[in-house]
C-alpha cells in the first residue's frame, strides 16, 4: 500500500461494514417475503442494458444521469441501470407478455446514477419494489399501497405515513370544472407544485387556489378537495382515493396533497409517497402509471437504506467457539438447530477476543465469559 | 412499441424470469446462510469503485475487462467491480484494519465484465464467497474449502468435487530439487500448465515430466508428488495437503493436479477449484493469497449460476387466491403460517387462470381445481 488514495470510495458509494450489513440483509430479506407471500414473483433483470431499452420504456428516466460506456460487442451505448422498474416493464411486455394479467412482479437490487442529487447524496441505492401490470384501478391501487406499507413495516420501519396526491389533478381539471388556457397549463401546475399563492395567482390559477388548502390529514383534505370539484370531474379519483384510504386502515397514518408533482411526473391518475418515523426523506414512492407495452400498471419502489442507517446496526448475536479437536458432528448439530459457530484455527485464540460469545465445551455450550476455560488452562 | 430492438438485451446479459429467479434467490440465501453459520460476517461493498482502486489491490484483476467510465465528481476513471474478493481486501485493510485476526468476511453480489471469455458467455456474474484474513494455514485452508462445499451444497449442488494444486510448485521445486535456469522457469512452468510432454523436454524441464503423472484421485497423486519431492521441498504442503484432504473427508470427491497453474495466478502455495455433477465448468475457486494489506490470507469465490441452471426452475408452491370481500385478517393470519395469497382485484377473476392452487372460500382453503367453486356459481 503506497498510494493512500487508493482506499477512498468515489463520492457517494459506501462499505456497510458486518452490523450494517446484516442489518440491510435482514430488512431486504423481510421485504422481498413480504412481497412473495402476497403472491407477487421475483425476476431478476441484468445491471447493464442498452441505454436505449432503458430510456425508451418510460420516459421518466433520464438517460444523462446513467453510467454509460460503449459495449465492444455490439458498438451500441450500455447504461448501468438506474430503476429497476423500467426493466421490469420491458420483462413485462416481452418474455411475459403471454403471462395472464394482472400479472404481479417484485424486485430487488442496487441501482446507480452519476450524479446525485443535492436531497440525496448516495450514487448507489439498494430498489425494492413490486408491479402489478394489467391494472391501474383503485383496487390495484389499494393493494399496492398496503403491500408497500407491509414491505416497509416489514424492513423495520414504524410510524408509517403514507402521502396521496393526484398527478394529472390539473389537467383533469384544466379540461373540465377550471378552464385555463393551454398555454398557462404549466404555469399553473409549476406555481402549485412550488405552493406558491402569489405566483399561481399571477400565472392565471386563481381559482386554483383552494387546491393549497385541500392538503393534509386525509379525511379533512379529501372533503376540501370535493367541494373544489364543482363539476364532479374529480369524482372516481375522489372515489378510489377514499377506498385506498379506507383499505390502508390503521396501518400508516394516510394525508393527501392532491396538487403535490414533485417526482410524479410519469404517473397516471393517483400516486403516493412513504416516510416513516425516525427516517428523514422519502422511503419510497409509488402510484398507477403505463408500464412498457403501454399496459396500465401500478406499482412502488422503495430506497430502504435510510431507513436501515437510522434503525442502526444489527447484533451480530450468539457466536459459538470450537477449541481444536472439537468434534464436527457436534458442531454439526449445533449449527442445525441455530448456533452460530467459530472455530478455532490454533490452540492460542482467545474466543472472547475473536467475539465469541459461548465456547463448546466437553460437547457441551457454556458462556465464553466468567471462569477461565479448562481447555485454556491446560 | 416502435422499435423492437430496445427488447433485446445485450450479448451475455439476461433476465431471470420467477422459475429462475426463485431458485437464484433460494440457492444465494442458503449459501450465505452456510457461511454465516460459520462465523463469517457479510460485507456489503458498492458496485462501482476507483479502478485504481480495484486494480492495485490484487494483481489478479485486469481493469481492461471492466467496464469503465469517468467520474464527473472525481474526473477520476470508475470501474464497475469485475471481482468482489478485491473490495473485500481494501475493507480488511482500511475500515477492518483494527478488528482482530483472522477476520473472517463473506459477500453475495454481481460482478460484470465488459468482455466475456471463450468458455462463458456471461458478462454478468453472481458472485458469492468467504474470506479468512490473516492466515493461510493448512488449518485455514481445510477450513475454507470445507465451507465452499457446504454452501455450494447449500446451494443445491451433489457429487461435488474439488480439485487441489499448488500454484507455486515450480517456483518451490526450481529452487530446490529440480533446479533449472531462471531464464527458463516461465517456460517450464507453461508446457507444465500445457500438459504437453514433448515441449516440456525441449524447454528443459525433463526433470519436471513425473509431475504430469502426479495427478488424479488424491491418494495416489500425492504419493507420486511425494516420491517426486526428493529433497523434501514439498514436504510442508505435501502434509498440508493431506491435512486439507482429510478435513474434507466424504463430504467430496478430492482430486490433486498440483502442476494446474490457470485461474491460479494469483495464489501463494494453495489452490482449488470446485465441480459439481450435472453441471459443466467449474463453479469456484480459492486458495491461499495475499490480500489487500499484504496480509495471508485463504478464501474462495463461487459462482452459482451455472448450477441453478443445471438444476432448473424452482417450483411456485401453493397459491392461495382470495376472493373479493375475504376478511384480510384471516388472510393475514393464513400468510402467517406459510400461505402465498393472491387477491382478487374484481369479480371475474379465475383464480386457475392466476395460478392460484388453492382458494379462499367461506374461512377455509380448499383446491382451486375439481367442482366450480360456489361464490364463482353466485
Amino acid at each position: 500500500m503506497t498510494d493512500p488514495t487508493a482506499d477512498l470510495l468515489p463520492i457517494g458509494l459506501e462499505d456497510r461494514l458486518p452490523a450494517s450489513a446484516r442489518a440491510l440483509t435482514r430488512a431486504r430479506r423481510a421485504a422481498l417475503d413480504a412481497m412473495d407471500a402476497h403472491g407477487y414473483d421475483r425476476v431478476i433483470p441484468p445491471l447493464i442494458e442498452f441505454e436505449k431499452s432503458m430510456a425508451t420504456r418510460m420516459s421518466g428516466v433520464a438517460t444523462r444521469r446513467m453510467f454509460r460506456f460503449v459495449d465492444p460487442a455490439s458498438l451500441r451505448t450500455l447504461a448501468l441501470r438506474s430503476d429497476i422498474t423500467v426493466q421490469v416493464g420491458r420483462i413485462a411486455a416481452t418474455s411475459m407478455a403471454g403471462a395472464p394479467r394482472p400479472l404481479r412482479l417484485c424486485y430487488a437490487g442496487e441501482v446507480a446514477v452519476i450524479a446525485s442529487d443535492q436531497l440525496d447524496p448516495a450514487r448507489e441505492r439498494l430498489q425494492i419494489g413490486a408491479e402489478l401490470i394489467g391494472s391501474d384501478s383503485a383496487a390495484a391501487a389499494a393493494e399496492i399501497v398496503v403491500l408497500a406499507i407491509e414491505a416497509l413495516s416489514a424492513a423495520g420501519a414504524t410510524g408509517i405515513s403514507v402521502d396521496f396526491t393526484l398527478p394529472d389533478l390539473v389537467d383533469t381539471l384544466a379540461a373540465s370544472a377550471l378552464p385555463i388556457a393551454a398555454d398557462r397549463i404549466d404555469d399553473v401546475r409549476r406555481e402549485l407544485d412550488a405552493k406558491d399563492a402569489g405566483a399561481l395567482k399571477a400565472a392565471g390559477g386563481e381559482s386554483y387556489l383552494p387546491l393549497l388548502y385541500a392538503a393534509g390529514p386525509f379525511d379533512d383534505a379529501v372533503s376540501r378537495l370535493a367541494e373544489i370539484d364543482a363539476g364532479g370531474a374529480l369524482a372516481s379519483r375522489i372515489a378510489g382515493l377514499k377506498d385506498i384510504a379506507a383499505r390502508v386502515g390503521d396501518k400508516a397514518r394516510v394525508t393527501l396533497d392532491p396538487a403535490e408533482r414533485h417526482g410524479f411526473q410519469y404517473q397516471s391518475w393517483f400516486g403516493f409517497t412513504l416516510y416513516a418515523e425516525g427516517v428523514r426523506g422519502t422511503l419510497g414512492r409509488g402510484g398507477t402509471y403505463r408500464a412498457g407495452g403501454d399496459e396500465p400498471a401500478t406499482g412502488f419502489s422503495l430506497y430502504i437504506d435510510p431507513l436501515v442507517d437510522a434503525l442502526g446496526g444489527a447484533p451480530q448475536g450468539d457466536l459459538l467457539f470450537l477449541p481444536l479437536g472439537h468434534d464436527p458432528e457436534v458442531a454439526a448439530r449445533l449449527r442445525a438447530i441455530g448456533w452460530r459457530t467459530l472455530q478455532a484455527l490454533d490452540a492460542e485464540e482467545d474466543p472472547r477476543r475473536l467475539g465469541c460469545t459461548h465456547v463448546l465445551d466437553a460437547g457441551e455450550t457454556r458462556p465464553a465469559w466468567g471462569r477461565v476455560s479448562p481447555f485454556r488452562q491446560a
